[in-house]
């Protein structure tokens, strides 16, 4: 199957390495980053593309864009790795509405579009009878959607509670691991790049919130926006506090919480006990899910980076390819 | 579709209750236990068998079985779930032989055919285009087999490490954490129904090793036999070992371990870091699996158990009717 990879940056690049690296069987087509674009509908050779990237910082020429890509339609599955903007999920929620409403499947790691419309997206990939796969948006690597849907499926979701800021989790780690303060914490996550220059949304728990907003929506039934989580961020946490959990066993840590019953979403600080599964270190996440069948299961892993990304866009690829691709 | 479900002890009880209390959309045209059948091609009421069984010991009429069952052909999926054997396979696996042979899906939670025969098994599966379903035969509930097979497509696993058998996890979480001797701690997880009156396969390590056999041939691409796993059981772990462990910040935990690289297979107690994602607690099941792109991602869950079982087994069935089951 052949794929157009929009967005270039660290993850486009990591998945262009990965499949550049293996016999995936796929071929990728057109590769645009925010300046530039290679298109080619008999597949672009990608070392030569990351080559280009790493030399001249574009992708391929000047001026081509989504426009251009979409008129071209030589692809069967759109991959969406462009920086995400978590209010309106543009501009790639209209690259992904028009992707889908060409017949082709779209497989995305951009939390914006999913958290903002996917109800919406949903029901047109149905509609068109393709696939809408966004593994990556929530946890890195940790395969939770697939876990969800396939390997618990027949279940029901009683509560689901996770780790799902890494930045989070290193700070609070480090504070309590090494005694720095929040702002120490904060400052050697910057310097090892972390946390951005501007942590807000991680800090604050607004990125946790997003991606419960996406588990909520796309699987535990639910129709919820971001303004329905309860959100408390980390930026408060002191060295006194961590201190007290210790004495009681436990430790502090950003948890999102969702209670499908009761319609409850929380990010919050939260006092765990230290052999909790949920308790992992540095930037690790973590989801455990409470279900009627098999009780809690829990997943952990790398919940970024990129490598970990394309593992779980390349899951969805795989999955795409195995239920439509036979024969293509 | 329909569904024959061979075995009716705790497993076979579990995944019927389950079935009864949801809309699954599967129909049960018989149950089988040791002694006696129920069929009918139209659907059996799940709740009279299960009542039945309570109180005589007995699913249906006597003298029916396994041959009238296969010459019915009244079932799409056979679910085997009868008490497994470790060395032959067998009856199951006659039984799981002849009903792919006439075309009929296979899920089972039986380790045995699936560790002595699988490379035949999945020939003859794919020969016929049909699946055989195994996800309940590894760690319960834990979703290790779709983890890897579509969670993590896309990915080459390095190593695997593993806790899968949770009668010794719970003897040695109980040494750890309370002080108990191994023949105390043994006699505890008797008392509790967690260890079998002859607790071999479990504390030498057999029953882990089986597993390891099953992962390593479905979905790790090798192709060995039991006896190419070295394995030490955990009957000669002492405390003051444990003690030893303990003043190094770690602890002693029976892991299962696969470097498909090295076609190495072992299973024996391990000397490991108490906040390694693998030290978990009582009877629960983990694993952890080194992937060249996801890095290091561990799944935890209960191992054992009628419900944990049924929703491995309830996995592979919708798996099974999303694939195949359309319009059925």
């Amino acid at each position: 199957m052949r794929l157009a990879i929009i967005g270039f940056g660290a993850v486009g690049q990591g998945l262009a390495r990965a499949l550049a690296e293996t016999d995936s069987g796929f071929v990728v087509t057109a590769v645009l980053d925010s300046r530039s674009a290679s298109i080619n509908p008999d597949g672009l050779d990608l070392r030569e593309v990351l080559a280009r990237k790493k030399e001249t910082g574009l992708c391929g020429s000047l001026g081509s864009g989504v426009p251009d890509l979409l008129s071209s339609g030589a692809f069967d599955i759109l991959v969406e790795v462009s920086p995400t903007n978590a209010e309106s999920g543009e501009p790639a929620l209209s690259t992904i509405r028009s992707a889908l409403a060409m017949g082709k499947h779209v497989v995305t790691s951009n939390k914006g579009p999913i958290a903002c419309a996917y109800h919406d997206l949903k029901a047109l990939a149905d509609q068109k009878g393709v696939m809408i796969g966004y593994e990556a948006t929530v946890a890195g690597a940790v395969p939770i959607v697939s876990g969800l849907r396939q390997g618990l499926a027949g279940n029901t979701v009683r509560s689901l509670h996770g780790i799902l800021n890494g930045t989070c989790n290193y700070i609070l780690t480090r504070m309590r691991d090494e005694g720095l303060t929040y702002p120490q914490a904060l400052q050697e996550a910057r310097d090892l790049g972390y946390a951005e220059a501007d942590p807000t949304s991680d800090v604050k728990g607004i990125d946790a919130a997003i991606k419960l907003v996406i588990l909520a929506n796309t699987l535990l039934g639910m129709d919820v926006v971001l303004s329905d989580v309860a959100i408390t961020g980390i930026d408060s946490i002191t060295l006194e506090a961590l201190s007290l959990a210790e004495a009681e066993g436990a430790t502090i840590r950003l948890i999102g919480e969702i209670l499908p019953g009761k319609n409850l979403m929380r990010v919050s600080p939260r006092l765990i006990p230290l052999d909790h599964p949920l308790v992992v270190g540095g930037t690790l996440n973590a989801i455990s899910v409470c279900c009627d069948l098999a009780g809690d299961v829990t997943f952990i892993g790398k919940g970024a980076g990129p490598y970990p990304t394309a593992s779980a866009i390349l899951a969805d690829l795989n999955f795409i390819r195995d239920a439509y691709g036979r024969g293509a």
